[in-house]
C-alpha cells in the first residue's frame, strides 16, 4: 500500500472542480517575491498569486485574515474556508489567500520550475513562509493592522508554523488539522491508519472486516488468468491487469480512496475532493456490512463501496489506475516535499488497522523518493529541528490548533491544550478541517461550538495587539 | 567618514594577536553542515570548526555553554570570553565555540569563498544560525542537555536570535553589546557617534573639541604642499598623501580609531583589538585636553592621542591607511554581511557628536556596495522582517541582554527589561561586551553583579528545562 497518504493526492483530484464558478468574490493579483529568501547566491523573483476581497473591511479597526496557502491551486482553498468568508463579514476583516509557490499559477520558472534541481529546489515551507511575510508586510505597510492567519491541513501547520517564528508579523493563527507531529520521532506511525479504520468501523463493525479480508481475495484471484480477466472486468478498468503483481496498483488504489473517504467523511453533501454525499462512509459500508463475504462476492462490493466515492456521478466510464493521483496541479510540488523536508513517517500492521502490513522503511522510502527526484535525499530530522514540535508550540502563543476526530490526520495533530493561548479543540464528529468550511445546517454542536471559541480567541488576539501600540 | 563602524574592522585587526598562545584549554573539531539550509538546489555540504572542552563537564546534570560565533577567527572569541569558561567549571558544564560560516577555518567552498555570488552568497545569519542547531543537535543525541548561548557584539544578536527562533533548540541566550535594534526603523541613525564623543567627553571636556576641530585642521592644512608634505610626515604616512583629497583617507582611519577605541575602553589593560592600556580613552585624552589647540599643535596632539592606539608597543615604524581594515581573516565578510542584510544606517552631525557630518543615505550606501559586490543589493528590511525587534523579543523569554554605557553599539542594543524573562541589564562602565570578557581585578562593581545575575538566571532556565522532562 501507499505509504505517503498524501494531501497532494486528495487536492490534486480536486483540481478539476474548481472550475465550476467561485462561490466567492476576490480580485486576483500578483506580488513580487525573491526566488530565495536565505542566499543571496540569485536575484531572480518571481509573481506569487493571491487573492484578496475588502469589500467588508474597516481600514480603521479591521484585522486581515490571511490564508496561507498549501499545496495546491489557492482558488480551491478560498472555495473551501468558507468560515473565513464569514466571520470577515462579521469581523469586517480584509480577506487574502495567498497562494504557495509551486503550485497553481505561483510559478518562479514558469513552466520549467519542476524541470531540474536547481529550479525545484527552492520548493520548500520556510521560503513559502517567508513569501507570506513579504506579502504581509507590503500590506500592511506602517500600520499595526492586525494579522490573523488561518490554513487547514499542510496549510494549518503553515499557520502555526508561521505564527512560532514570526509572531512579530502574525497576531494569531487558527491551524486546522494540522498534523505538526506526524515527523520522526513525534508520534507512533501507525496511528494514521488506525483512525481510517475506526471511521469505517464505526459504520458498520463488518466493515473493515471486509476491507481487510479484501487484500487476500485480491491476491487469490489473480492467480489465474480467469480471476485477472474476471476483476479486470468488475472494476471496470480502463486497462485491463497484464499479470497477476498488477493487482497491486489496484489495492494501492483502493487504500488511498479509503484515506480519502476518511478526510472527507463529511455530514453534508460536498465537492472537496471527489462529488460526495453526506457521510460518505456510511453509503460505502452499506454496501459491506455483510459478514463473511467471500471472495469475487467480497471484491463486488469492494467495488461497489469505492464507487461511491469514485463515480458518485454515474458519469465515469472505466477506472484509470494510473491516474490514480489525478491530475496533476503542474508538477509534482507535494511528492517532492514529500521527498524533502515532509517526510512523515507512516505504518500498517493489518491487525490494528484494516490495511495490508507495510512497516515503515526509511530507507525504501529514500529510494523511491530517488526514483523520480533523483538528487534529493529525504530529510526526516529538518521539520522537527526547525519547527520544533510540541516544545516550540509550548513556548508559543496564540495559536489554536483544531483536530476532528474522524480525520485520519488527527495522528499528528496537538490535541491537549499546550497553555491557556495554545489551545486545542477536539471535534469528535469532524473530519478533514470541517470546521474551516462554511457553515451549513448538518454541522454538528462541536464544530458551531469551536467556531464561537475561534471567535472569541481572535478578539482577543487583536485586542491584545492594538493594546501594545 | 566611514559610514560603516563595523565589527569587522575591530576583529580584523585583532587577527594578529591571537596566534601568541591561548589561555584556555580546547580540542578542535569539525563538522559537517550543509552550505544551504534552505532550499535543495545543492547538496554541496562544507566542514565548520568549533572547540569543545569538557573537562569540567557533569554529563548527567551540567549544561553545554554554546558560544554562538561572529564574524572572527573562533579561537578569538575562545581567547576573549572568560566569562564562559570561568562559569563552566563553577556550574560543570561543557563548553563549545562554534565558528561562523565564511570566518576563521570554516570556508564553505575553501579559498573560493569568496570568488563570486555562488559560492559567497550562502553567507547569512540565518544559515548560520542553522549550522548551529544542527551541531548542538549532533552534541545532545537523545538527551535533553540544556544548551545556554553566549554571544557578543553580532555574536549576541546571534543569541538573541537562536533563542527568538529556535526556542526548542537553546534554552537561554546571554546576548552581551548585541545591537539588535542597529536597524532600518528602529533607532537614530547617530545615536551611536554621540555615545562614541560621549566616551571623550567624559575623559576631557574638551578632548571631543579638539577631536571635532581638527576634521578642519586637516582640511586646512593639505590645502598647500607644504602641509600635505607636514602631515604626511606628521603622521609618519608609510605612503606620503599625493594631494588634498587624500586626506579622507587619514580622516576615515582616525574616525575608526575613536569608534574602535570607544568599544575597547575596557578598565584594564587589554589585547582584544590592539595592545591597550587601562581606560585607554582617558590616555588618548591626555593629549587632547588642553582648550582651543590650533592647526599644527592640534593635529600633532592628535597624532600623539592616536598612537595610544595605533602604536601603544611602540614597534610600528611606519602608518599604513591602506591597511585600515587590518589584515583580512580570509575575504570581507563581514563587508558582505554589511551590504546584504546587515545594513545598520549611521550618521553623524558634527553637532551633537564630534565627528564630520556624514547623513545616512541609503543610496550612497548602496553604490558603495555595489563597488565590491556588484551583484547584490542591501536589504535594510531583512533584518527586521525576519528578527522582528523589540517586538519579537517581548515574545521571547530567557534573554539576558546587557549594554555597557562606554559601548556605542548600546546604541542599538535593548536597554530595558521587556518581561520578567527577557531581561536588560545596564553596565555603565562597561566597554563593548565588558562582561564577557573575564573577571579581573579592575572589573567595575556593576559588571560583577551582572555576572551574578546572569548566573541565576542560567540556573533558574536549566531547572525550568530540566523540570519538563
Amino acid at each position: 500500500m501507499c505509504q505517503v497518504p498524501s494531501f497532494f493526492v486528495a487536492l490534486s483530484i480536486l483540481a478539476s472542480f474548481i472550475h465550476q464558478g467561485s462561490s466567492y468574490e476576490y480580485v486576483t493579483k500578483n506580488f513580487t517575491v525573491p526566488v530565495d529568501h536565505f542566499s543571496f547566491t540569485t536575484n531572480a523573483t518571481f509573481e506569487m498569486r493571491y487573492l484578496v476581497n475588502d469589500s467588508s473591511w474597516d481600514a480603521d479597526t479591521g484585522p486581515i485574515f490571511f490564508y496561507t496557502g498549501n499545496e495546491g491551486d489557492i482558488k480551491l482553498f478560498a472555495e473551501n474556508t468558507g468560515f473565513m468568508w464569514e466571520l470577515a463579514v462579521e469581523m469586517r476583516a480584509k480577506v487574502v489567500f495567498a497562494e504557495h509557490r509551486y503550485y497553481g499559477e505561483s510559478l518562479p520558472f514558469g513552466k520549467d520550475s519542476f524541470s531540474n534541481e536547481k529550479n525545484l529546489g527552492y520548493l520548500t515551507a520556510h521560503q513559502a513562509l517567508e513569501d507570506y511575510v513579504d506579502l504581509i508586510t507590503a500590506l500592511r505597510g506602517d500600520s499595526r493592522i492586525p494579522v490573523i492567519v488561518f490554513g487547514g491541513s499542510y496549510g494549518g501547520m503553515l499557520s502555526a508554523w508561521f505564527r512560532m517564528k514570526y509572531p512579530h508579523i502574525v497576531q494569531g493563527a487558527i491551524a486546522a488539522s494540522a498534523p505538526i507531529l506526524e515527523f520522526e520521532g513525534m508520534n507512533k506511525c501507525n496511528a494514521f491508519f488506525r483512525i481510517v479504520t475506526s471511521d469505517f468501523q464505526s459504520a458498520a463493525d463488518d466493515c473493515r472486516y471486509n476491507i481487510r479480508n479484501s487484500w487476500d481475495a485480491f491476491n487469490q484471484i489473480v492467480k489465474s488468468a480467469d480471476g485477472l480477466a474476471w476483476l479486470s472486468k468488475a472494476f471496470q478498468l480502463c486497462k485491463p491487469l497484464a499479470k497477476a503483481a498488477d493487482v497491486k496498483d489496484v489495492k494501492d488504489f483502493l487504500s488511498e480512496v479509503y484515506v480519502n473517504l476518511a478526510m472527507t467523511d463529511y455530514p453534508y453533501a460536498t465537492n472537496f475532493l471527489m462529488p460526495l454525499p453526506a457521510n460518505p462512509i456510511l453509503e460505502v459500508c452499506e454496501h459491506l456490512k455483510a459478514p463473511n463475504l467471500k471472495e469475487k462476492e467480497l471484491l463486488t462490493q469492494i467495488f461497489k463501496a469505492a464507487s461511491v466515492y469514485l463515480n458518485y456521478t454515474g458519469t465515469t466510464k472505466c477506472l484509470d489506475l494510473e491516474d490514480a493521483d489525478g491530475p496533476s496541479l503542474g508538477g509534482n510540488g507535494w511528492g517532492f516535499q514529500s521527498c524533502t523536508e515532509m517526510v512523515m513517517p507512516m505504518c500498517s500492521n493489518g491487525v490494528d488497522d484494516m490495511f495490508e502490513p507495510s512497516p515503515w522503511d526509511m530507507n525504501k522510502y529514500a529510494a523511491d523518493c530517488k526514483k523520480t527526484f533523483a538528487w534529493v535525499k529525504p530529510q526526516p530530522f529538518l521539520v522537527p529541528k526547525r519547527y520544533g514540535g510540541l516544545e516550540l508550540a509550548r513556548l508559543s502563543s496564540n495559536i489554536i490548533f483544531s483536530n476532528g476526530l474522524r480525520d485520519p490526520w488527527t495522528s499528528g495533530g496537538v490535541v491537549e491544550s499546550l497553555t491557556p493561548s495554545v489551545v486545542s479543540i477536539i471535534i469528535p464528529e469532524g473530519a478533514h478541517h470541517l470546521d474551516l468550511r462554511a457553515s451549513n445546517p448538518a454541522d454538528p454542536n462541536s464544530v458551531r461550538n469551536a467556531r464561537i471559541l475561534y471567535k472569541k480567541h481572535i478578539r482577543k488576539w487583536i485586542r491584545e495587539y492594538r493594546g501594545t501600540v
